[in-house]
């Protein structure tokens, strides 16, 4: 990030941070309202609940559905009890979806905080009918093929005691794809058909229409036959690429930066760090930097993983620590760099989606790892 | 964990965190103490500093601060400026050292909340003699083979200007080993040798004598020569094995659970979760958990690891979702297993140390990463 680019106030937050925390991470609200924007387009008109579980995807909950508010939203996706009373306290008039209400269902919790209920299987359903007949809204959840959570449609059409569905108030049923980020993948389709059986099934026994949503973010990036009537975006608003091996659509949301605590010269034969791993060939100067596996710096990048600074590729140096690593800086002469100067984790450099690669796993994965670990400005 | 044998108290806070959050953690107090009297007979009248850096390894600076003052400690070295203050808040009387007290050295902030600093480089000694002539203490970072931080033997010997030295009131001086954990490594030697030979370089120049410390947990484990004046353990009052290769000498610490969210039948042929990777070869049992890689389950395990529900070890199928997880109970009987059930991820059945070998890891990276996303309940 150049820090001069960025106004006083967040620069001297910034500094702050580094200097307090040894990290800081920035989530760029403009560019939320862009993926909002074209998740907007690709949605055509549909009803959007964006889905900010986990924490915000360890982005923090709160401040991002304060920026989603401001985007036009009005009903929420939350991944448990605990998320939706944090957000409650704040929000008194959203829609609060909970994908898991807790084994046993946990009515008193969710009638005091007005939570509406993502139902998962047919005893929490009938349990919610002999509490809320007619009245307050749940949704169902219908397993299409994931095979995780959800009631599957031959349940509902073995269904021997069907009447107590007509007295429950079913705001839509939903269901979630398995590979919907391969375009290609046949299995969407299944999917998407199985959906709209329950849905069918669901109407005989309510004889009323019964709403549908399938979509997550790559959800919405099938084409407008999956759109249905509700689509669930959440990792789209933060810019992850929804399509697999394509270009991403979407504009980078989040950067993770630190800085260097000291500078020093280490000698040919020299070792660096826990447990030796790395013998110096060279002399070479090396920084150490105010970050580690603590702060989402995975130990998987130990000798192998690189960061950022004045936009040169730096490789890591010996093991990651818990809240240091050190990296070789003999590219730079020794007025070019000094303690303090910021270090590019991720950001303008390389993307979240590369950083996750370099660590084998996914952009969601990083995110949650490294989101509560560190202190971040909406910029 | 058997609920039973916990005080209905705990028992009740577990029944809802595990419904609210899905994940309940455990800190079991007795097993600080207990590794504390380990501690303390190891380390044979020495001062004990205990490192509760990184929130106290992710499991809650605040919560293991008042155990350990319950214990009889009275200083304490914290990570970063951040988490110097968070403990200052509560605790006015204990001595905190911060290991990295941020760059440009922010002496305002450590002179307000009365934080020691671990002075990492010559530049900041001299702010810091500037500004605190023969007043309030520092630490001195010496670098004897880590190449991390520190000052070295060399720069202290090289130093034309030593006379601001006498001027600073150095409360001791420390290194941190490299391979520790490792008893037959010659590096532990070199690494002791060199700080004591920095210690008699300050003495002449300081004309006083200069307390040393190099002893964090696994130090204490390589025999009476290395505890020196001050040791500082931190991962061994969590029961992290000190001894590479050996035994754990520590009682366990942490505990991690979840609950079962849902059971299901799948068929022959039907794949499980995200991109389907696993293909069933035979009709089976699954329960969905109500954990996934944001609170602490990596997605490295996804089809190869595992996890206990009533001392029986259950292979994880498929890929490790956000905050769900799917594992095959068809040993069960449908009798015996139901919603709500309690899984165990690390506890009785598995320590903490196989767990993070189950990982690639070691078990500070799990305590980190798992830490700040589940709910813990000191027992």
């Amino acid at each position: 990030m150049e820090l001069e680019k960025l106004s006083i106030n967040v620069r001297n937050k910034s500094l702050k941070y580094l200097s307090q925390y040894g990290t800081v991470s920035y989530i760029n609200k403009n560019s939320i309202i862009n993926n909002s924007n074209i998740i907007l387009k690709k949605s055509k008109n549909k009803i959007i609940s964006p889905v900010i579980k986990a924490d915000g995807y360890g982005m923090g909950a709160k401040a991002l559905i304060k920026t989603l508010i401001e985007c036009g939203y009005k009903s929420f996706f939350l991944g448990s009890l605990s998320e939706g009373l944090e957000i409650r306290k704040k929000y008194k008039n959203v829609e609060l979806f909970i994908l898991n209400c807790g084994q046993p269902l946990n009515i008193t919790y969710l009638k005091k905080y007005k939570l509406i209920p993502v139902i998962n299987n047919l005893k929490d359903l009938k349990l919610w009918s002999q509490y809320y007949p007619k009245k307050d809204p749940c949704i169902l959840h219908m397993d299409t093929g994931m095979n995780r959570l959800g009631i599957n449609l031959q349940e509902l059409k073995d269904l021997s005691d069907k009447d107590y569905l007509k007295n429950i108030n079913i705001k839509f049923i939903m269901s979630h794809f398995a590979c919907a980020e391969d375009i290609n993948n046949l299995m969407n389709k299944t999917q998407l058909e199985e959906l709209l059986n329950c849905s069918k099934v669901l109407k005989k026994i309510c004889k009323k229409e019964i709403k549908t949503s399938i979509c997550n973010s790559s959800g919405i990036w099938l084409g407008k036959k999956y759109l249905l009537d509700i689509v669930r975006p959440g990792a789209a608003f933060l810019g992850i690429n929804p399509i697999l091996h394509k270009k991403n659509p979407l504009k980078e949301v989040i950067s993770l930066y630190a800085q260097i605590t000291q500078i020093k010269e280490v000698k040919k034969n020299d070792t660096i760090g826990y447990g030796r791993t790395l013998t110096i060939k060279n002399n070479t100067k090396i920084a150490t930097l105010s970050i580690g596996y603590s702060n989402g710096l995975s130990r998987l990048l130990s000798n192998t993983g690189d960061v950022y600074i004045k936009n040169k590729q730096l490789k890591i140096l010996g093991r990651i620590s818990m809240d240091l690593t050190v990296i070789d800086i003999s590219i730079f002469n020794s007025d070019e760099v000094k303690n303090g100067d910021i270090v590019e984790i991720f950001g303008p450099n390389r993307s979240l989606e590369e950083f996750a690669k370099m660590n084998k796993t996914i952009p969601y994965e990083i995110l949650c790892t490294m989101g509560k670990s560190n202190p971040k400005i909406l910029i």
